[in-house]
């Protein structure tokens, strides 16, 4: 995208499509590179009863760890789970009014949302095919509600297009699909493909073309009845004798070119945002909850792991309090599932073989930041018809995403005010968190003007602050994932890995589950054949 | 789509591309002809106080009628309201396990779904630009949750393509999306484009259609993990060991073309399909309930209107009872805002002038059938991971509907079975509701091949054989419009008409609503001027 051979104007354009797509972009990359995608969960699975007495310990209490806990758990091992914070769920979190945060450096957020209200800092969707971690949801009986990735009415936006104004999702995705089908159908009429398609394809592309792209007779997208019934119209059809309906005006296409809009298209193509999609009903932070109930005898909590020994008679974890420090404390187990992030568990002491180490030591973690902003109305709604969904922005927030849920209800609401990655998470990352939430602010209220006058309070989570993660996921390169991800993944006598990190499906709550399931499986194995 | 002059082979695929696409392609030529588009309701009316003692009779408690009444009661009108049924609503209907609906012909259906249960015979989504229903919805109370337009795990159907076996969403779209990518990609590169965009613009083209067509490095749609991130992996990415991700395999372009399965595409771009779209909670009849009651000490029910007369004195209206004939009653006011569909009130006497009656007498009603399969479980969620949404099949049924609510539920489940228009439709209001159940089992089984093992029980609602409406909406064609349109909706004397059918939003209770409103406010033009 930043080509050095382009000279400066071009160069500033394909960077602007870069940026232009907020989240859109950055998935569409993500999942290129492996990331993200269906999981492999084929059913729950069933372990055979263990050696009576066998034991594992478990670090770790977010997704991947529950996951392997009760798994054991219900096979027969006795299990115990050590967890950093004061609360079930790790990265699996929803922060509401009276939580407080204190990041990394010491800044400390205390969250005055009204109740009802959150913001998920960390994972807010489940597609459908992550099969996975939706089992465990269904288990636990945590109620899911749709989640809305794609929203025709939401905006798309850039500072040096169109006036800074925002743009309708619905007029970029018709404009472009027009003005493609537009331009392909020309092409064929012209001749362009009779080498590529026969006489007979070249005809049935032209009709679906047409359908598809809102053409007129003459194969052109242009100002009539027909676009507009994509892109919206200047007059709406209505009852009785209201004014008759008036088309809208299509973007040119160079001008849609060059804005870099069209780069949001695809958000709602990805695999892993299609439709349908889930949300837990008052947030993702109930699936971890509900896991921490459900194993709450085996959990202990507010221990910092600070040692780990193997040996050929078991393992030997090391802890201390991780608010007070104070005194050292051990656990021990015949076995021992290890669910720390690398980027904490490259600071631990651990007597692992040389090719886990560096796998660990290896593997770089992603910068992401979240902010929440609460509002005394849903305006949003009330005054631009926006029910959930996302705008995307070339501004550093690059997202707007709008509460998919209580629509239509007439109090407060909180949204994703930023949602960034990279570049832009790492500079928030240096910034206070009141700078964070300021920063969205000042874009917000480029695209929605009530921001400053609805605003009441916000909260601002960047991962590389975030004390027991120091990043959002694992990020692994090609070359990275081809030296060490079988390393990292290996059974090391008595210690087996897995998370995210340790998962194909890097950053997904499903990539913990699939890790996890696979990890009790291939341990359960060394055991049972010891 | 079946000019006469193609050949045979060519015509009938052609046909196919037109039925493949059920509801989609129908919508589309619904809304090419000025039906389904953003409502004009720009928030609340508010009509001054009438002279103390005007009085108006509404006709009909469907969503016109009571919005009608509703807003002349508000203002200090004397409002009496008449309706055929013995319930509120008319078209906004949900049928529940113990409704008893009896057609034209006499037939009695007893529904026999399990509580919970339950399906829409007519309207069932709410788009988000449709903000008059959406106002009285809330001020009515009424909960609203998603409905899911476009599910990219439900399926795409043809008996004659791909062995007659039911293709993904996804997959159609991608491979659509990526040949067409490709096609003028290569276009673009073999200069066709170069007296039609500048370089620039041919640079940023290319650079659009490998993002959004997932083409590979060298501009080319095919199997590889690109694809594979919008169509769907042969081997999904996992955690751990599990077996590394393997891409799918793209269909032909021209065999995608032959299917007819790209017409499906379409179905979530129109105006009214876009998301966010809405459905109310425990189904669309909850509106009209919630209106009713609303109205209660107004409406009367089971009153059948005979004849509607005018004269200079006021209007006076003759029914009986819809149930028992019996005795001839009437009802007498100043005003008359009659909402009974064209299709009935042709065959009403009423004393209107020449170009209204003409109006009425011409305007054609569409036909429609829906159908409502119970089955003991959810296997679309369990079996198929395919949660709300549509699947579209060339066969008779041409729509599945999947349930959107209670996702995840563990118990059973309704079906949309069949959802059809024009010719099916017409076809099937000649069979018997057991007739219209077997075909959509047919159909259906085709698809998924648990239908039959599963099913309970049905409901088949052909609208031409509802007997308070002979069909489901006006089916007003250009020139129908043109000429009689205005006559419609113009005042004659003291009686004005309401209802989809004197609107531009044919079949949507937007156009139900902003006709009402624009019938009162003119009618109360004429009253604080008379």
């Amino acid at each position: 995208m930043s080509d050095p051979a382009q000279t400066p104007s071009r160069r500033s354009l394909f960077q602007m499509i870069g940026t232009v797509a907020g989240s859109a972009a950055m998935y569409h990359a993500m999942t290129v590179l492996g990331h993200a995608a269906e999981s492999p969960f084929n059913g729950p699975i069933k372990l055979s009863a263990p050696p009576p007495g066998t034991s594992v310990l478990v670090l770790g209490a977010g997704i991947a760890g529950m996951v392997a806990a009760m798994e054991l758990r219900d096979a027969g091992y006795r299990v115990q789970v050590l967890e950093y914070n004061n609360r079930p769920g790790g990265r699996n979190w929803s922060l509401y009014g009276g939580d407080v945060y204190t990041e990394l450096g010491g800044a400390t957020q205390t969250v005055r949302f009204d109740p009802g209200q959150y913001i998920n800092p960390g994972p807010w969707r489940i597609p459908y095919h992550h099969q996975g971690i939706l089992h465990y949801v269904n288990r636990l009986n945590v109620a899911l509600e749709p989640f809305t990735q794609v929203n025709y009415n939401a905006y798309v936006h850039s500072t040096k297009m169109f006036g800074g104004k925002p743009v309708r999702y619905r007029e970029v995705q018709a404009d472009f699909h027009g003005h493609v089908a537009e331009l392909l159908a020309k092409c064929t009429r012209q001749n362009a493909l009779d080498q590529t398609l026969s006489k007979e394809d070249r005809e049935l592309l032209l009709t679906a073309l047409k359908d598809w792209g809102a053409l007129d007779a003459n194969y052109e997208y242009g100002k009539n009845l027909i676009s507009a019934e994509r892109r919206g119209y200047d007059i709406d059809p209505g009852g009785g004798l209201d004014p008759e309906p008036a088309p809208s005006e299509p973007r040119a296409m160079s001008d849609m070119l060059r804005s870099g809009l069209w780069a949001a298209i695809g958000a709602g193509h990805s695999y892993d945002m299609q439709s349908s999609i889930f949300q837990p009903k008052g947030g993702m932070g109930q699936i971890g909850k509900a896991f921490g109930k459900a194993l709450e005898p085996l959990i202990q909590y507010n221990a910092k792991v600070i040692d780990i020994h193997q040996d050929a008679g078991g393992v030997t974890v090391a802890y201390v309090d991780s608010r007070s420090g104070g005194e050292r404390r051990t656990a021990t187990a015949d076995w021992c599932v290890c669910t720390i992030p690398a980027s904490i568990l490259s600071q631990i002491p651990m007597n692992v073989g040389g090719p886990m180490r560096a796998a660990i030591d290896h593997l770089p973690y992603m910068a992401s930041l979240k902010v929440g902003l609460q509002f005394k109305r849903r305006f949003w709604e009330e005054d631009e018809c926006i029910y959930g969904g996302h705008t995307y922005t070339n501004q550093s927030n690059r997202v707007i995403g709008y509460p998919m849920w209580d629509y239509f209800s007439k109090g407060k609401g909180v949204l994703l005010g930023a949602y960034t990655f990279g570049r832009e998470a790492f500079i928030a990352a240096a910034r206070s968190p009141e700078q964070r939430i300021e920063d969205a602010l000042e874009c917000g209220a480029r695209i929605h003007p009530q921001y400053r006058a609805e605003y009441e309070c916000g909260v601002a989570v960047a991962w590389h602050r975030v004390p027991w993660a120091l990043g959002c996921a694992g990020e692994w390169s090609d070359e990275g994932r081809e030296q060490h991800y079988n390393n990292l993944c290996a059974l090391d006598g008595r210690i087996i890995l897995a998370g995210e990190h340790a998962s194909r499906l890097a950053a997904w709550q499903e990539g913990s589950v699939t890790s996890a399931l696979d990890a009790v499986e291939r341990l359960h194995k060394r055991v049972m054949n010891a």
